[in-house]
């Protein structure tokens, strides 16, 4: 593949947050019936003014600011000071213990951590294991790193059967060569947790087949009524190479610091820390310091995000569901990705009409995968009111634009 | 090369920062004579307490923060107000107009520039010229890219002939296959600023054989008594593809909120934005908003700044040249590459000793090119009295283990 090639398969023009950088096109000719009035709605990401920044993370920052060169400059993995109090944290969240020095390593975002450990892990032509759906940048890393993607269904709408990753492909690709698997869990876009028996399966393959994972464990601590989470880390039988990634730009607001963590494999941190180091040197210096609010939030403030986001899942969930549009329930995170009916217009004008037509901004499903061609995902993480609005005009739109 | 080798190649365990994961080993045996007391001086960086940020950094960084989504989710190549403010600042600095929308973006830190410049350039097997000595990282990042060095000496020390990159070298790299030229002027870790002549003559050659020039212009404002400095970007005659990067990390202290910019050809930038789609999104967004104070100092600021600076720079210079220690005159900047005499004991255990007995942190030259075994590289944005203490001490330590 040429870097021109490359480069076009990456193209970010539909990626969440770019919208901007699209031109509306003629869609005049195209557009039915009225403008849908209503507040801007931009779901494709979490509105930290409806939901905003850990109390006291700015604060921490202008201590760090005040720290000087201590805290401009830290390891390239990250300051020790921080890291020593984070690993604690997340030992006793994940249930197993982080060593501060050799285990862990602070990235710009979760986002940074995600490029780190597939930098480290995928070498030109090595096979990767993909769910469909999963993260969008996850396909875009892989043809990146000159991988090959192998890809593996999830399955998260159809009730008949059980929920989760299809283990049987996933086994017949590790057979086949395949020697990285990245997934996420609560998965992105469609908010379903893999259960105990399915981490436990997914850990005892690659550990058969020898084969690395990793996984992202962004919306972990987001999970609603009834939901149970299962830390890979936190198994007795792990593959000698794993990385987990978190980071407190979701529920915890904190995305305009550019901050994650990626814990695992000794030797892979190593060298995360190296590419690091060419990459971007570090995490903002001053930045770092606001991961002190981290799992040390104020009493039930996070008990108290959680039911607000499932009160707008749940309102949302009716809406869609009363309009006959499948989605599935999510039970962690703040993603919906409902599946459209088929509509007189592709995905991607359909998308462009919600902007123009309706004030709603989505992101198209085929950043997910290539064969969500019917589905949109929505980050709910909203001001309820204006989220519950602006649904409601997606479903009229749907009913506008339905075949 | 396997990614272990790769990831070898990479070690930063000497890099600028990175001394405190370094074990002592026994240097008991071979340390002679007593140890050196006075004030810790870390040359590895500047010191950002010595040397503070820009005035009000940091509550535009506060500005910023309050603003709340707007500036927390920028687009990825930053904020649209923000590149419209620093494209004209840019534009005059440089002497060539800069297209806000097209032709630049805003990145994590010059390093992350830096890192999307090669990312989008540099292809598998590609030959890449790399001028010796020069910052560290360029070297690395042709080895990640996989792509193949070519070396291109610089002439700094000898006063004899004319201070510069070889041109004949580069012309024959050129004419051998060579399709990208990454530099930096002010050169890091000499000082030497590329002449008119020079810069001319890359650019034409660069235009004559297509050859993509990423130059790195991070010292660019801070300019000696008597220097004057070739924006390559000014020329009339520029080949298609080229980059400047720069950044406020340096002259302005800002490296703790990792902020740079680079700018060129409309192509590249849009491929680096697709790159950094997928590394760390975008620079964190409430950071972006300190990037206001860039070429916006208050009256007189820079000018003490670079005073300063020079004062501290002929004074060690005079240390240096005091003890017959080889050192060129930066024009700009704020590093000395002084070339040491012989030593009894390797360059890495003199810069380990220099660290244990005599309380300085130096970079060693092998970092700026596999040549370089007998120089260290200083950064002397430093406390003045305490730098001109630490040479002094550095200076009696080469008597001692002078061969």
């Amino acid at each position: 593949m040429t870097l021109d090639e490359k480069f076009k398969a990456l193209q970010a023009d539909h990626a969440p947050g770019q919208e901007a950088r699209q031109s509306p096109g003629n869609l005049n000719s195209i557009m039915r019936g009225e403008r849908l009035d209503g507040t801007a709605v931009d779901f494709s990401h979490g509105d930290v003014d409806a939901f905003p920044p850990t109390p006291g993370s700015d604060l921490l920052w202008k201590e760090g600011f005040d720290k000087g060169a201590r805290q401009a400059y830290t390891e390239y993995r990250g300051s020790a000071e921080i890291r020593n109090i984070l690993a604690g944290r997340l030992g006793k969240f994940t249930g197993r213990p982080v060593a501060a020095d050799s285990e862990l390593i602070i990235t710009p975002g979760t986002q940074g951590a995600l490029f780190l450990a597939l930098g480290v892990t995928i070498g030109a032509g090595m096979k990767v294991a993909i769910v469909e759906p999963d993260y969008f940048a996850n396909r875009k890393l892989v043809t990146f790193f000159d991988g090959e993607i192998v890809s593996i269904p999830l399955n998260y709408l159809n009730t008949l059967s059980e929920h989760g990753p299809d283990l049987n492909r996933l086994e017949k690709a590790f057979k086949n060569g395949t020697k990285v698997f990245v997934f996420s869990t609560p998965n992105n876009p469609t908010g379903l947790v893999y259960s105990k028996k399915a981490i436990t399966e997914i850990a005892a393959l690659a550990t058969k087949y020898q084969v690395t994972l990793i996984v992202d464990q962004l919306y972990s601590r987001m999970l609603y009524s009834g939901a149970t989470f299962t830390h890979l880390c936190s198994l007795d039988t792990l593959p000698e190479n794993w990385i987990t990634i978190m980071g407190p730009s979701k529920t915890e607001s904190l995305s305009g610091f550019r901050l994650g963590v990626a814990f695992g494999t000794p030797q892979l941190i190593e060298r995360m820390e190296r590419l690091q180091a060419i990459v971007s040197l570090r995490a903002a210096g001053y930045n770092q310091a606001a991961l002190a609010t981290w799992f040390q939030e104020p009493a039930g403030w996070l008990e108290k995000r959680i039911a607000e986001h499932e009160a707008i899942r749940d309102e949302l969930l009716n809406i869609f569901r009363a309009a006959n549009i499948q989605t599935a329930t999510p039970q962690a995170g703040s993603y919906l990705f409902p599946k459209l009916p088929a509509l007189s217009v592709d995905l991607l004008t359909f998308i462009q009409l919600l902007r123009i037509q309706a004030n709603v901004i989505v992101t198209p499903g085929t950043e997910f995968g290539p064969s969500f061609t019917d589905s949109i995902r929505l980050n709910f993480s909203q001001n309820h009111t204006a989220a519950v609005a602006a649904v409601k005009r997606i479903v009229k739109m749907v009913e506008i634009y339905k075949l």
